[in-house]
């Protein structure tokens, strides 16, 4: 097998807003989020490789809106592309109020990238992710952009040589 | 008061990696690191403003160097810049193997945004910060140029409208 | 409206088996999978009828296949049937090493009822199921005679007046 | 040793019900009640045959009456029969409100049914059951019924084959 | 009721040591046990008054033999006296390894203390402790030795007031 | 290396209080409090002597002010002195509503003491304690007089045997 779908590393999770989920003002915790995202991206990049996958780095997160006590959270989770040995996974996440008949709200969306690993945790390649649908290809050709805006925040690409980032802020 | 300085608002947490913090490597899973940085840096928040603070985002993350079960995990943080109703809280993360002698080991470092909020969740004015050293001027600075980054990554900013990031990604 | 597809009260939960999560022996302890089924069942439950549902009883759960510390548990649920104030929710788990290419393995299915209460705790009518497919069909029929063991079991009915059961264990 | 009396298995277990043990009327769930009674009956059985044990299966289990936050919950356990391999225990379950002066109430009983295994997982044949008392002889025999059950359940048993359930629920 | 006996507050509490109440070495933390003897003890002291109880003081705890990793961990609490709104409650601690046929060895035995409050967190007075066995009366005479010790530890009483202590000290 | 002072031991630790961590009435359960204690102070004991540090007894506790739900507790631990394999840890504890300006206020202090293991879990010598303030000498020459205390409490010493009690509590 050369490559993935993205379908193929589809991954979901629910999760019930226990109290100790929460603030003093009964509000899901931002890090609690973050954890469950993260959980289920690894979920999703090991379903892409097949392999044990650590954490590389979180993209930006924004918490649009408060979750609630005893709300319910679904979190979906699907490999965008690979790089070598690491894989862009992008997070979106709902939230219910089962008491209420208006279904389920969007919360946020987030990219995670993994490193696949061996069992003495070395990096190791993996196979490719083919986009299918018009979305897929879209989130495939905006992983080379955000991939830059990694390196230059992680200081290992100048600002300048982001080629993709500088036009982008740079459009004329 | 009108202002604070960032020591007013240092917070430190100190964790000990506990059997279900890990994969199955043994390796601290980032979504409990994560965790631990919204922690530290809403009580960081809460000192600055004497409220409430919700999480707001989470920007670039980046997991440099493994942490393993049973190490000790230090966390710093501190309010950088506060903006109307939020404040920009930097964590660096050190970890640490009890049985060794050479000491901490920087792990990475982490910009989280909170807002305000009264006791109805709505946000609230937070006082200004006032940095002192050359150290918390430069993170002060730097604050403003990753705010326009959270507001074009957010969507809530158009890319050309980011004049510290266009003139960062495009120097000449 | 006046009834409800399986479909429409079709919920999923994944799981990753921590450590401790797991026995001795590295495999998840059963307890801690009827505790996750009661999660994902109480949620499709209150998606059905949108009110709290409080646990009323749990049918035979057989544990055929043991699940191993770091794989992932996947759990489906949908209510089958209602009866006034309560419903049965059927419950399929899936397990999976993430680290092998042969897929999810079933591990077991159950039936947990629920009954939907007020904010004060007081049983509450429920609208009805209308099952859409054969198989959803055939749950629907067979919850009769689930519901008449449940009543004998519980010592609410006389085991000779459970009509489907004597006819299912004295067949000629 | 051949046996061991009901007494020699016998195992409590006490739990106080915490936030995060309860739904949102404040009442315990009833997954964690499960859960809890599937740790005091592995103890028991362990008790029994000094083996590791691993759930096989649990019969039905009715929640006759909420247990509410802040209350003490009792379980006891002892092993009914045991069966080549398996071991039949009989958990049961009391809630206290401590601050009321009318003591413990019943909630609510069930049986779990173990494996003894070996350090690799397979199962290990384990001493008989000696029951010493009237109501342990009359859990003694009602131990076959309820296996039976339990093997037509799990589609191991044709139902025309269970004997005892036969005469059960046809009496004349 | 002016008074109970020790066996009416007699509580028990058994617990599994799972991954996460481990250090390195697979052995229970020591924290974890003091955690566990304060909800049993609680709980012992709330049987005695039928008030919620709060933890006043630990006296000196003494880690004598240790606990392994999957081990079972019984707890056995009574009230020994009490003092106008306090209690003194002695916890036995014992382990046992389920695979090994040798039964329970003592591990060991601790007095917390515990002030009965009302609804608003005030002190209120609780009845008193008649001892009946031989060992219980000697638990109640000791009671007056170690609450000077107590006082003393606390800085709420002097040295030389202390009579009992002295004279223990210094028995010529 | 010879000795280390007690600044290099120094540790310290954070905690929000979160719903599980309180009672019925929202305070901290002390058997919480004792657990967060325990972890700073076996954190404090590894930092002296890089080695595995187990529990060996806690002293005298004394829970002088009531922390609520939502306020920050602060854990300050170092070692005070050692001797042959053992290290006494003094621990001091401060909680903080974050919603008022008054800042801090003292909680309690108390004293654990760990031995140092080797791989075996085999106790194995630690280096000196150098004491450099007046404080810490003051700790340091108070250490002899509560390891006295320690022995005689659990039954290793004779009480008239134990030279500092004796003036302590006879001083003329």
């Amino acid at each position: 097998m050369k490559s993935k779908k993205p379908s193929d590393s589809f991954a979901t999770m629910t999760e019930l807003v226990f109290p100790n989920d929460t603030n003093i003002l009964g509000n899901l915790m931002g890090g609690k989020l973050l954890h469950w995202m993260d959980i289920v991206s690894a979920i999703s990049a090991s379903k892409h490789c097949n392999r044990v996958c650590v954490t590389a780095s979180v993209d930006f997160v924004d918490f649009r809106s408060p979750i609630r006590l005893a709300e319910v959270v679904y979190l979906e989770a699907f490999v965008t592309r690979s790089f070598n040995t690491s894989m862009e996974v992008r997070i979106d996440v709902w939230a219910e109020n089962m008491q209420q008949v208006d279904g389920k709200r969007f919360c946020n969306s987030a990219y995670y990238t993994f490193v696949a690993v061996d069992q003495s945790g070395r990096p190791i390649p993996v196979i490719e992710v083919e986009p299918v649908t018009e979305l897929e290809k879209k989130y495939y050709d905006g992983a080379m952009r955000r991939r830059e805006l990694r390196l230059v925040s992680a200081g290992r690409m100048r600002p300048d040589e982001a080629m993709n980032l500088r036009d982008f802020f740079s459009p004329e």
